[in-house]
């Protein structure tokens, strides 16, 4: 599998099924690790981090973690090889950017699972993160996963660990077990009504971060809401992940829910107008921004979940919601970069999947 | 022919051919006249005004001016009727709202030719208000009729009439000729460019007026534009009537033809972009305003003049401009008066016309 093979289809967490996938796109575990032989990477200098590139490289493609491991040298790629891996949610945008402390492009690469399940940053802020992915509210499953990911790396490798602080990473807010907990949350409903706005002000009172789509800064694009753990001291993984599965998400599920039911019974005409709308412009435009789009497919996505349209799938509507990102956008339809001609291969390509 | 059986259909102005109809939407003719031997409306009793008012129904219903006059007793009519002839541009809408010197509904009537290619106010600022409509530009097929319809009266009727001033109005503005000529026209893609405002000035200095579709007050809604002559003092009919012909109204639409062709070179992606969502949401919203209505209505009108788009003929989009009025709403879809019902019900009435 190479980095060209991911674009056309979009990975597990996309799939758009697996439990509560009306409301839960997808469940993700991270944890973060490092080879105590080493500083840490803001620390190690160009030599040093070629060094753990070809440590991870060798123990993450050697077939413990399964045979279609690929790995892809972040450093070496364009940068829209680059912003497709951010799209796909398999880096972050930091380690795109690069480490501007180092000259060039500074040694870094990600080891992809197979079907996307997991994904590996090695040379991040930490010498690893590992992520697992799962689509719908698969929590348990994420961490089964991560747990295994983490036994076999650790029956090789050599983590920095304190038995006072636990796993040491980079930044203190990770020390512990350096695990992070989010689930990505479709809440149009809570949205209209306007009272996503109690739910933020409740996860932050719990300690939890709420953004958006992509992380810090992209507002909540789609409705689409990641909501994680901020601080892993002192807390072990059972109660962290505790909280999230019998807790914080099964709440914030009723809430989107009550508010969905409220939309169907108080204002039916309304709802459907939007929805029919939606599809309406998704199928038509000949000119679409992301912004838009993520909107529109946002009420649609609705519409599905709550019976009142049926003309499309939830995995469609998903897997649309990567597609017309720019860089997928750009690999798929091989149009210009510039902002029109990719306003008008968005909405060809639009119209195309959905078949219209 | 009685008042019930005008709604289902648009009359003779919208039917959407005639010359320059991509342009030119209907040409108007309207005349002044009153009696000689009664005062002005404004200074007439009731029981004069009854008197004009009988005399006026004698004259215009005894087959003179074609068998299938109908005779509209705007006084006994409801609210909902006068509204219709609003929208119908049969009656004016201070007409509609009636005298406030005189008690309860001040007598007044409209008389309404065959097709609706003439209607004739009794008791509007003048005794009489004859107008003439022609689909398209035919003002002289207009003035034509008008004219006729001018002489049939007079070998009748006494008009008041002064050899040094012309004929004589309840307003000096219309004295003289008494004569307004008025096209209506479609500007969307001035509007788009912005350049409609260098039309308003010319205008202006050329002492014309521009109103939106209901006159002034209605900017212009669905970018459809009146223009008018203000005066009719010293100019005889013939004169005003070359303006029109030969110079305002060519000129106005050489302009709208070279925005739209610029349209098409420039930018046809936006163009067909706005088209297409036009009509992707006639055909697929729940709930749609009026004024919404209007504009998506102009955007289509645009594509099926331009043929970049024929899922629908001009009649219908025409006719659709006076439906989805709220009277005519109303009284087609016998929905609820509040504005969310009709809201629905202009959505439900526009899927069903397009045949979505």
């Amino acid at each position: 599998m190479s980095i060209h093979q991911l674009t056309n289809s979009a990975g597990e967490w996309l799939r758009g099924n697996g439990p509560h996938s009306d409301i839960v796109i997808s469940s993700r575990i991270r944890l973060a690790r490092n080879l105590a032989s080493y500083p840490f990477v803001n620390a190690a200098n160009r030599r040093q981090r070629f060094e753990i590139l070809n440590r991870c490289h060798e123990q993450l493609t050697n077939g413990r973690l399964g045979d279609d491991v690929l790995w892809v040298d972040v450093a070496a790629g364009t940068d829209e090889d680059r912003q497709l891996l951010v799209e796909r949610h398999l880096i972050s945008r930091q380690f795109a950017k690069g480490d501007t402390q180092i000259e060039g492009q500074a040694p870094r690469a990600v080891a992809v699972g197979s079907g996307e399940t997991f994904a590996i940053m090695v040379n991040e802020e930490d010498h690893l993160r590992v992520q697992v992915m799962r689509t719908g509210m698969q929590l348990a499953e994420a961490f089964s996963q991560i747990d295994h990911i983490d036994d076999v790396l650790e029956s090789s490798m050599d983590f920095a660990y304190s038995n006072r602080w636990g796993y040491l990473t980079a930044c203190p807010t990770n020390v512990g077990t350096g695990i992070r907990v989010s689930v990505m949350l479709h809440l149009p409903a809570l949205k209209l009504t306007g009272e996503i706005e109690k739910v933020r002000r409740a996860a932050r009172d719990m300690h939890l971060a709420v953004r958006g789509l992509f992380g810090e800064g992209s507002e909540a694009l789609g409705d689409l809401y990641q909501v994680s753990n901020q601080t892993t001291l002192g807390r072990n993984e059972r109660e962290i992940l505790a909280d999230f599965e019998s807790s914080i998400v099964p709440q914030i599920i009723s809430y989107e829910q009550q508010a969905r039911h409220a939309l169907v019974r108080q204002r039916p005409a309304a709802l459907d107008d939007r929805i029919q709308r939606a599809w309406a412009i998704l199928t038509h435009a000949r000119m679409i921004t992301t912004e838009e789009v993520l909107g529109l497919l946002s009420q649609l996505r609705l519409g599905v979940n709550l019976g009142r349209i049926d003309n499309v799938g939830i995995r469609t509507i998903n897997e649309l919601f990567l597609m017309t990102q720019p860089a997928h956008l750009q690999r798929i339809t091989g149009c210009e970069p510039e902002p029109a001609a990719r306003r008008e291969a968005r909405a060809d390509l639009i119209r195309r999947r959905l078949g219209a």
